[in-house]
């Protein structure tokens, strides 16, 4: 926890009182103090410090802060994943870590290898998915929480949502393994907004293929290696955030004047 | 599993026979039957394929094959990684995660902010971490372990190994957080072998940072959110494997003859 967040209506006249598991992570892993100043932020809002006006160092620990919120978040995250329902175990994981990352929206979408049962699972559930977000928030000093949104069947996504929201983005990537492509021969332009669409382990069907090609959708892969999918997250994120700075820089060499 | 992995003292005469979790992955999961063949591979040896020559579908599950090694594994990955020790959970799941992205040989060394008690983690055994590393190459298709080196002082590692083992690598790096360097300012020409050293929770102190710089080590961050060790990794490790590709493609470019 490297920010203690709150959410708005939690804050009254300034100050806040908690007493969950970030009253005792204040208590027990910083030790902190009457009069001692955190990192804070309130969840999609500014950040900040918080004095300690009071404390309860026993069970159950209580601390009262007093907020200074100065800091407006930075812009929100320039890329947008769009995931073939993924295993709960590895969705729970992949939503906090890529929201440490840096991930404005997740779409979830049904996709034929996608196991009927993961529907089922709880971490669809908003309570369960935004304490793993929160948690990458946590974790990355940020108070932006990002979107999640969930289509359960592939074809009126594919067909009716996809066509609409595309528009938003500068660049539609789909992760696939067993293409040659990497993301040097994918993107030569500096992205602006990127939509990163990731499949199920056995990878999309040749017909969900198509329907993303069809919409503008650029296929490429990382290597020859077979990822799990909460690896392939963490690794397709961190190369595109890359290829943007790669090609900020060629981009800048380029608009040179010639001598 | 995307490969079946055996010992070279498994197989006799060409014959392999399995009564463990690798059987019972080959009957429940896989669901195969007498005369399939499965993509098989023995340790640090060939990959092929394994055709099924008899098979007990009930537990206790046994499976025979007789193999087929033609496939000669591809040359070592060549990042390595110098690890101040992570807590066991994560370690365990570095070296599954990152052995599937490809690593030659992982280095693991103390430094002042790793937690004394890590040192007492099972996942230090070599039966318990050979485990996860094969588990890695499983997912990946490879064949080849990566190797394990333990260091427990620091200051003989930087002062005496070092040294020596620095040798080998075209690029040593250090990720630190904090520091404004991405990796495309640290980097300029198409990467060899790559030395990565990823600190502990909290970060490097200035001292054994300096360790390192006196080294040749260049120290980047991947940007301003802070990340767990495990995501860290993952996300340096994509960053480097993306960087040598941007520059191969600039080499070439480079390397062409002027009109």
């Amino acid at each position: 926890m490297n920010i203690v967040l709150f959410k708005a209506e939690e804050v009254l006249a300034g100050r806040v009182s908690v007493v969950d598991r970030r009253a005792k992570h204040i208590v027990k892993v910083l030790g902190s103090n009457v009069g001692d100043r955190l990192r804070v932020g309130i969840i999609n809002g500014r950040m900040g410090q918080g004095r300690i006006i009071s404390i309860s160092r026993k069970p159950p620990f209580m601390v009262e802060l007093l907020l200074e919120l100065t800091k407006v978040p930075e812009s929100k995250p320039t890329i947008d994943l769009l995931l073939a329902l993924p295993r709960p175990i590895m969705l729970k994981r992949i939503f906090s870590q890529a929201t440490a990352l840096g991930v404005g929206r997740f779409y979830l979408i049904h996709a034929k290898r996608v196991e009927k049962s993961f529907w089922n699972g709880s971490i669809l559930k908003k309570e369960q998915y935004q304490k793993q977000l929160i948690q990458g928030l946590e974790q990355a000093v940020d108070t932006t929480l990002p979107e999640v949104i969930v289509h359960q069947r592939f074809k009126p996504f594919a067909e009716d949502v996809l066509p609409e929201i595309k528009k938003e983005y500068s660049h539609l990537l789909l992760a696939h393994p067993g293409v040659n492509n990497t993301l040097v021969d994918t993107i030569t332009e500096k992205p602006e907004k990127v939509l990163l669409a990731v499949g199920p382990e056995g990878g999309w069907l040749e017909y969900e293929l198509n329907k993303f090609k069809g919409q503008g959708f650029k296929s490429f892969a990382i290597g020859e290696r077979i990822l799990k999918v909460d690896t392939a997250v963490i690794a397709l994120h961190s190369q595109v955030s890359l290829a943007r700075e790669f090609l900020a820089g060629s981009a800048k060499v380029a608009s040179r004047p010639k001598s």
